[in-house]
């Protein structure tokens, strides 16, 4: 009978979720249930080319609606460098990404591809006028592929090329899928300012206000596109990107109104070479945050190793602590935007 | 008492699913449930490049599993030209497209973007060599851009570009949200075969068996795919494309052991100008579905105005009746690929 017991409340222990990484297993096995889902664009314009028009600097939106999307600010996320919304789906080696969990989590989820990238498309009609001789070859995009060696160094997998932290959170056994994602950037053919930025703005008052998460090149996105239009931009999540530290003061006052989150991962200055300075980026973002609180603003630095949090690499949505993280952030949203703390001067 | 009798009459009638129509708009409105969802890549290589390796002909897929999705084969679609995946998913004019509607019907689902576009990118390094002078211009890929006008006449959407047919099917309201999911089109810069083509046919035996469905540009991708490895490929549809009619009688042979569905829409012959001429593609494969069915095949032209259908134009996935046309292509499937009328050779 004893022995019985004992098996009886060890399986009672396997079965009952005793840690919120547990929990977070439990659930996400569950069956999910969308109100709606659907894909639209947002802004675009017409281009007289040869042969007629054609539509440029439009925004691709995928979005899905859980039943109770009510109780929170919707989230739209917009992907760095060289790659596109894949960036929050599926991780490499086949976890669940951001984009499910939060709307797991009852939120809203938009993902954005850039303009100029993926499935927003990019102006191809320059390359058509250089190879028709219209053109110098000089006036081509410059097309950013980044290397294998590139991401290994800038997304910090590592201290040298194919040679992993060992502490590292990447799922580094799935990097060639990590690779896969990655694709060619032509923001270099964009007209300036970048037409994500508006189209950002505009698809957070559409929205009837949203948080805003950027990453990587798109990491500032969400400033900017709040500097076009802050009436939509309810928070701002900005992950592992040089700050901008020379706004002017009006600027810095209009920002700072809003709540924002800024994340950093673990190693930033453990990759030797390669094109990044994450050290330089973190020192810039630190700036930026106490500026806006000079300005009164609600802005909170987030470095994960000061919460005992290691080994995070540059894609942490895709880290394999990448859940544990999402919840960071929406604790964060609850609490800063959505009132829980204060803050959040955009609440409606 | 007999007005008031009449009125509940009345009430119950509009409330009651009184045609098809009314009962896929009322099962279109209940929550989604999902067993599961995600993205991965199929396929792709390493390519040696200034500054190290990319990968490159890597297929990105989206997939969406429902409750219920083993009552029948997985659904794989594929895009035509100078479009993505978002041509299955919300209409222009903002209704379900195919992509959930057939998860509604209890089919896992996987969207596929073409290799060299989209979320699967592209081989930019020839741009990159051109620029720095390293190749001519003359290498350049030729970026196929469908203009407004090109993609009025070639989708049939009118006589003549911004007059619609009286009688058209496509949102025409909508057409601007339409030129927004064009995108460049970098299909020169493949190799051949084709990599979709491999990549789709893994795609089916990942699966275990699949439908493929390809429209336009990839009407016949489907074949192609089959004829590289038929092992996966359950049953084929292929929408309004030209055919290949000089297949060799032994690729012939193979393909007539799959079950193939064609379908076109109407005004084939209506449209003055543009690029397409859709009555000889209509006439290369009922050539084609001759070929087959004298091989022994499965084979049926499903061309809608003989079915009393009309109006569809190229775009009949986003046509009013769109889900009318889905619901002729799944009763297809019930009962040419899942067996309630013999044929499918591959079942599992």
């Amino acid at each position: 009978m004893r022995v019985r017991t004992r098996v009886l409340l060890l399986a009672v222990a396997i079965a009952l979720p005793c840690s919120a990484q547990d929990k977070r297993r439990d659930e996400i096995k569950k069956p999910l249930v969308l109100a709606s889902q659907g894909s639209f664009f947002v802004g675009g314009e017409s281009k007289s080319v040869t042969g007629g028009e054609i539509t440029v600097n439009q925004m691709y939106v995928q979005y899905q609606i859980p039943p109770n999307a009510d109780q929170h600010a919707p989230v739209v996320m917009v992907h760095g460098c060289c790659l596109s919304s894949k960036t929050w789906e599926t991780t490499p080696d086949g976890r669940m990404g951001w984009n499910e969990y939060l709307v797991r989590k009852n939120r809203s989820v938009y993902l954005a591809d850039q303009v100029s990238r993926a499935r927003s498309g990019f102006d191809g009609s320059i390359i058509n006028a250089v190879k028709a001789g219209t053109l110098p070859p000089s006036q081509l995009p410059n097309v950013l592929t980044a290397s294998h060696q590139v991401a290994w160094s800038v997304f910090r997998f590592g201290p040298s090329f194919n040679k992993p932290f060992p502490d590292g959170q990447f799922p580094i056994e799935a990097v060639d899928e990590l690779y896969k994602q990655m694709i060619p950037d032509l923001n270099s053919l964009l007209p300036s300012p970048n037409p994500t930025w508006k189209n950002m703005a505009a698809l957070a008052v559409r929205l009837h206000g949203a948080v805003l998460v950027g990453h990587s090149e798109s990491g500032f996105f969400p400033e900017q596109a709040a500097l076009i239009d802050p009436s939509g931009v309810k928070g701002i999540v900005s992950i592992e990107m040089p700050c901008v530290t020379t706004l002017a003061p009006p600027q810095v006052s209009m920002l700072a109104k809003i709540p924002t989150l800024i994340m950093f991962g673990d190693h930033l200055g453990d990759v030797q070479g390669g094109p990044a300075n994450w050290t330089t980026s973190f020192d810039s973002c630190q700036k930026f945050v106490q500026q806006l609180k000079d300005a009164g603003g609600n802005a909170e630095m987030m470095h994960l190793p000061k919460l005992g949090i290691r080994g995070n690499s540059h894609m942490l949505m895709q880290d394999k602590n990448n859940l544990q993280l999402a919840d960071l952030i929406l604790n964060w949203i609850d609490d800063h935007v959505e009132g829980k703390k204060g803050g959040g001067s955009h609440r409606r």
